[in-house]
């Protein structure tokens, strides 16, 4: 069993700085994610893109906010648990509470903070029939490693960002890439549709436009994707790998069982302290709602803050806080 | 007059990040500060102390943070009025103001964002009778220029860190720098302490320590500064000048004025816009109180944008508004 004060359910932008909030206060933190890494959708869906709106820096990519906020709360020595989704909750007669992942990982916590985001992103699936009989055997709705696809037929559908940078990317390993798309022109960006273009002018990879997906077929395991094209004839594409890259949908998962006031996929919280209406579970940053809300990662900072100064009463229930400037004191560590 | 869409009181970090947020929602700013540069008292006060609770920064100094935050708005040219205090705001009937200052620049404005901070900040003064005889003749509240004490003769008044660093800094400049303190410690850094004692050894500065300082005297001008030592003897020390150096006073000054809800000298805001009891007018930053209000610069932030989501219908009230990540569209400037 792990022993903390704040268990911080997301590892986000906003539940990392709660962790530096925390830390003024001498609150130690344990971080849950469903992500196999810290960073959230900054690190799993645009590292690399620039955000411009974090205050005192111009500009600053998704992956460099997260290292320089990694680098921020060092001192205050978080504790994280990857890769692992929380299923249950469970009060307990002193008012702490035991946190439960789906593999059973145990944490005991006088406090709880989501800070979860827009939810476990999940996988938006395209509706074919055959399509759960192959999960595990050939279908895959991301791309974690691509050295798992050298020299393999990889069948790749989907017209925005990743089904193009995948395609590409792709192409260089793969013995054989396949872009289905069911629409002659991509949401992705221009140059990205057009580097895919020109690899299917050189013959590099296989670009079928204009084709509906209609089913895929195998035995024990995936060998073939079917689609239809315009004139409605039946075509089937060998596939060693089918890759459906929809995009992700954000679920809100089994916190929806919790007894948490939701709104539209949201939690409800105050703007006191950004308390739920459970007490000693709060609610911060894109996953929280209430009057005003914006979900921005900079609001999530501020509610980070206010929090701590809440939750601190159930950290140290003797002690009476006082604030001070870390311009004043610094940063003390544990 | 000058025209804009929204008038600043306040030019510190939370008023310059106002113009950001302001700036992606294509509203133009003018913002009009007392100090002479902007930055507030990060600037004014502490600019090379560290600050470790901006998120995304493990430690910046206060002034490289109005820099960065400086470069980050350039793209929206903001338009400034420094030196000035805003001394008086007329309603117009199609609910825009005329804001004035103390030197009677006149600002049109949609919306009125006071960013204050903790107000105007004044010099506390010492109770000696003589004090306001020569105020400008001799007396000085604050070091603008050095250079204007050159082979002068100064008495520094004052035991906390501006007095220690104003002592050492001058004596390699006036002809005689007296440090006149009545306690025989000091409350500023351990170091600067350290440094001044040594000056005093070394005869390059004149220190009284245990002295009460008890009146100041001259013809047209200043000539010399009393004190009483723990002998209750008197003192009379010459002096071109005399500073006094006891720290400054935050007060809200002219702003109390407006009809604004003010308690304990701050602007009572709600939490859904931080908008004031008056409609087109907002309060954000350290000037401000709400149930849960921290005064961390962080919390200002959020303020701003939150702020400028609700201040739009008046600049644009024909225009619906749109949220946009910066993340999708990056900065569109004018």
């Amino acid at each position: 069993m792990i022993n903390t004060d704040i268990c911080i359910i997301g590892a986000g932008p906003v539940g990392l700085f709660a962790v530096f909030e925390a830390g003024l206060l001498k609150m130690r933190c344990h971080l849950i994610d469903v992500l196999p890494q810290v960073g959230g959708q900054l690190s799993e869906i645009y590292p690399h893109k620039p955000i411009y709106d974090i205050p005192g820096y111009p500009s600053i990519t998704a992956q460099e906010l997260i290292d320089k906020q990694l680098e921020q709360i060092k001192p205050f020595d978080p504790t994280f648990t990857l890769g692992e989704r929380v299923e249950h909750i469970t009060k307990q007669d002193d008012g702490s509470f035991i946190v439960e992942t789906n593999d059973h990982t145990m944490v005991h916590t006088q406090v709880i903070v989501i800070a979860g985001g827009l939810g476990c992103f999940e996988p938006r699936k395209p509706e074919i029939p055959n399509l759960h009989l192959f999960e595990g055997k050939g279908v895959d709705y991301m791309v974690k490693d691509p050295a798992k696809y050298r020299d393999k037929k990889i069948v790749i559908a989907g017209g925005g960002d990743s089904a193009l940078d995948w395609t590409f990317h792709l192409a260089d390993i793969a013995q054989q890439v396949t872009l289905i798309h069911r629409s002659d022109s991509f949401r992705g960006a221009p140059d990205s549709a057009e580097k895919v273009f020109k690899l299917a002018q050189q013959g590099k990879i296989n670009l079928l436009l204009s084709h509906n997906l209609t089913n895929i077929h195998g035995n024990d395991y995936l060998s073939h994707v079917e689609t239809t094209n315009k004139e409605k004839e039946v075509i089937a594409t060998d596939a060693d790998y089918f890759i459906p890259l929809y995009g992700l949908t954000p679920k809100l998962g089994p916190i929806a069982d919790w007894g948490l006031n939701i709104d539209k996929n949201a939690i409800e919280v105050n703007t006191f302290d950004y308390s739920t209406n459970i007490e000693r579970i709060y609610a911060i940053g894109d996953i929280n709602t209430y009057p005003g809300k914006l979900k921005l990662i900079l609001c999530g900072y501020h509610e980070a803050a206010l929090m701590c100064q809440s939750a601190f009463k159930f950290v140290y229930p003797d002690q009476k806080l006082t604030f001070k400037y870390t311009t004043v004191n610094g940063i003390n560590t544990f």
